[in-house]
């Protein structure tokens, strides 16, 4: 098997503590949070605005990465689902994809809102939204 | 810093080859192109259907991981942007995001929409889209 080596570029500061308030992704919702980057991606950030949205990628260091059939939304009536068809975070590679909106820069600490991801969540990547459905 | 793995799940199989051909993700269009998934992850892509959208996740493996600020589009006209704000192939963590729509499901063989990636792409994850903008 190929792999490749991704590094934490930061880590989330959220009042989220506990897995079982942000189970999921894709959820709707979720509190504010700030993203905490490393000094050496300062530049890499440097034209992040409010307003702007994002993809944020994270690593979901709690996911079980052998699991690949999960019942969604862990409800035992539904019917049990490959992963691939779900946001469960347990999946081979548990990259964690968030969309927010930026509501402050100060430096390498970027406020956002509606972030479903527990404190200490080590960031991957932030992208621009491209488009309605990007 | 810390890192962690990730590992090729499958490639992509696409007439694209060359890395002019497909130089920036977020791109609208593309050619079909075929998901290769290894036998191992068979389960979790047992409830792909054709006219899902889906959200894949790619290991942009010719990218240059030290870039931080870009001319986006290669253009030397557009000011130098940090990479944040672009959908650059070259970032700290080179992770490609493509959305795409399943045309068919033969197996581990998946045939694809619009993706702009080259022949022999590693694939990461599998997401569904859910809602218009995720």
């Amino acid at each position: 098997v190929d792999s490749y080596e991704v590094r934490a570029i930061g880590r989330v500061e959220s009042p989220l503590t506990d897995l079982a308030d942000a189970p999921r992704q894709g959820d709707e919702g979720g509190p504010e949070a700030t993203l905490v980057f490393d000094d050496a991606v300062a530049t890499a950030l440097a034209d992040l605005r409010p307003g702007d949205d994002v993809l944020l990628l994270t690593w979901l260091d709690r996911a079980d990465r052998e699991v690949l059939v999960v019942h969604p939304r862990d409800d035992p009536d539904r019917p049990r689902t490959g992963v691939f068809s779900t946001r469960s975070s347990h999946r081979p590679n548990p990259i964690g994809l968030h969309r927010v909106t930026i509501l402050a820069v100060d430096g390498t600490r970027v406020r956002v809102s509606d972030l479903e991801a527990i404190d200490g969540t080590p960031i991957l990547d932030v992208k621009p939204v491209i488009g309605p459905e990007r």
